[in-house]
């Protein structure tokens, strides 16, 4: 198992990017393949007192490097000898089983959806990060890739982030709530209520399990699995829950710093303080899956620590594990509406 | 100053709204009409050993309520002598200065619009709570009473906001936000690029001062005073916000009952955790305005305990105080979209 790493991507790219691989493969026995400016990697490796390259641990020089000022849609065919296009590339060729990077998202969306290419059938790939919620923690999908969705978009969203939740969480017969602002199912806009539909049919034909609409409040409370939802309303979620934790967060830590008697508070419960705070870390989550790509990729975040890198290629190789893609591929005729079907089978563009 | 309450509408009516009004009247020197099963809520006061109706407040008697069993659109209506149309009838005859109730959102949204009416210009009335911010607190505005919008909805919507964070909030030059996914004006769909524009030259015109587009996680950590957004999205966003306070609550609870020392903690830092659930207690916010409405109205929520009515009916007078409407009622003008405004002159149904 190998994963591939953009060392160039993220906002302390390359060095928790080279120290994160460093991790993994000494931690998860994997191989990592680092894409990205050789000279900067190498005397990364030598900052951290690294003199020859660990077994497992390879190399591959990328001239380029793709920036936020970079046009995202165009960004991986501009820099040719990009990390994020070299990388993909290596992918594409089988020498590596998945794919990392906490570059721009929208540049890596573009460059798997064009280069690596999307599962045959699924409209669109979707962001599906695992959000902390009460029952440890959900699929959200998709949380931003795509602002505007049809019924049929969340119908696929569904189907993944369900495969999700059982191959790579763990979760048996996984709960598939639609994000909404009421349980009616007359309730939310027209997109909401057609995929209310949608997912009702294939949830009686025993293909998923619906369990109807989920307010916010009860998502967040962890009453589902999975957490469908149009990319604009997936993303005012996730944001809500990083908001409100780091809100929440600094308020608890004012409460323990207030006098002596409430440092000595803080002492008593420090582990539950940990606890705390390892919730709400996005680091401890690592990355984001791009699903509905036919090959795995995952998006670290930008602002990615050594761990979050670490944690991404773990999740990379539990995705390619999984074999979560080979389900999509294999149930992807339950996931596409007859009408876009013979669309799709005329060549007309969808 | 008298508040009219709709004493049989919320889970704990008529008793909370009984004991509300009474709080409401001992503290605030208000008026209250509690309006409801004059028999019933006479048992109430009996009940809170009161034995005359102290002075300020007032019983009128309706014989019927309406329930979560009534269609909200036309509940009204059909119960022409429940609590919430005797009611509304007295706020319109000029009997009282605001209405209350705790009764279904979706009844009340239907009677103030049909019977107290919009403002002439005001294309929908929109729900506007003021939810815990690291900021004191924002208002959010629409949070669910319109699912789907138009831009000319949103710019109505940031002009009542920013009325309500300076007239009842009291923020000098209130900053409007748009709800969005980036902050870039390309961001979001059709309906956020759109009002984008809208809000810029209501900025640029000296009209309102628009913050630009803000994401969540910004908007819970108090980047700006008002926060416009579609109900929809609105909704995920409060529901988000009470979900992740709830759940990180609990979390909280459970890290101080572990043993004897981490008791001890709580009891050390008990005024910090007393803060900590005010933060986030609906009860203390009390309800919500109506925004849009003629008059004001305010919707207290359907758990509301005593503390909440009382808070709700402060709300209400402070709403009918602050001239709020009034300012509305004068600047209708630079809410209109053109081509509507004209639409509307005609005669034509919007």
């Amino acid at each position: 198992m190998k994963v591939i790493v953009d060392a160039m991507g993220g906002d302390n790219a390359p060095k928790s990017n080279v120290q994160g691989a460093l991790n993994a493969v000494k931690e998860y026995g994997v191989d990592v393949a680092l894409v990205g400016d050789g000279e900067a990697i190498l005397e990364c490796l030598k900052s951290l007192v690294v003199d020859n390259l660990p077994k497992g641990l390879e190399v591959v020089h990328a001239s380029e490097a793709v920036t936020m000022e970079d046009d995202p849609a165009t960004a991986f065919r501009h820099k040719k000898d990009s990390s994020l296009t070299v990388g993909l590339n290596l992918l594409n060729d089988g020498v590596g089983d998945a794919f990392v990077s906490a570059g721009s998202t929208g540049a890596l969306l573009s460059a798997a959806t064009l280069m690596t290419k999307r599962v045959k059938g699924i409209r669109r790939a979707a962001l599906a990060p695992v959000v902390p919620t009460g029952n440890g923690g959900a699929v959200l999908i998709d949380c931003g890739a795509n602002a505007e969705c049809t019924p049929e978009y969340l119908l696929q969203f569904a189907f993944m982030g369900s495969y999700y939740a059982r191959k790579v969480l763990g979760r048996n017969e996984p709960k598939v709530g639609l994000l909404n602002i009421g349980t009616e199912p007359t309730k939310g806009t027209k997109l909401q209520k057609e995929t209310y539909l949608l997912l009702q049919e294939a949830n009686d034909a025993g293909r998923l399990h619906f369990a109807g609409n989920v307010e916010a409040r009860e998502a967040v409370e962890g009453a589902v699995d999975v957490i469908v939802a149009d990319g604009y309303s997936g993303n005012i979620f996730l944001k809500t829950v990083e908001g409100a934790g780091k809100f929440l967060g600094r308020q608890m830590k004012g409460m323990f710093k207030k006098n002596l008697l409430t440092k000595l508070a803080a002492v008593l419960v420090k582990d539950g303080i940990r606890e705390f705070k390892a919730l709400m870390d996005a680091d401890a989550v690592g990355g984001t899956a791009l699903m509905g790509i036919s090959k795995p990729v995952i998006k670290a975040h930008g602002s990615s620590n050594a761990t979050a890198i670490q944690n991404a290629i773990r999740q990379g190789f539990t995705l390619a594990q999984s074999g979560l893609i080979d389900d999509i591929t294999a149930n992807v005729g339950y996931m596409c509406l007859e009408r876009e079907k013979m669309l799709d089978e005329s060549g007309e563009k969808l």
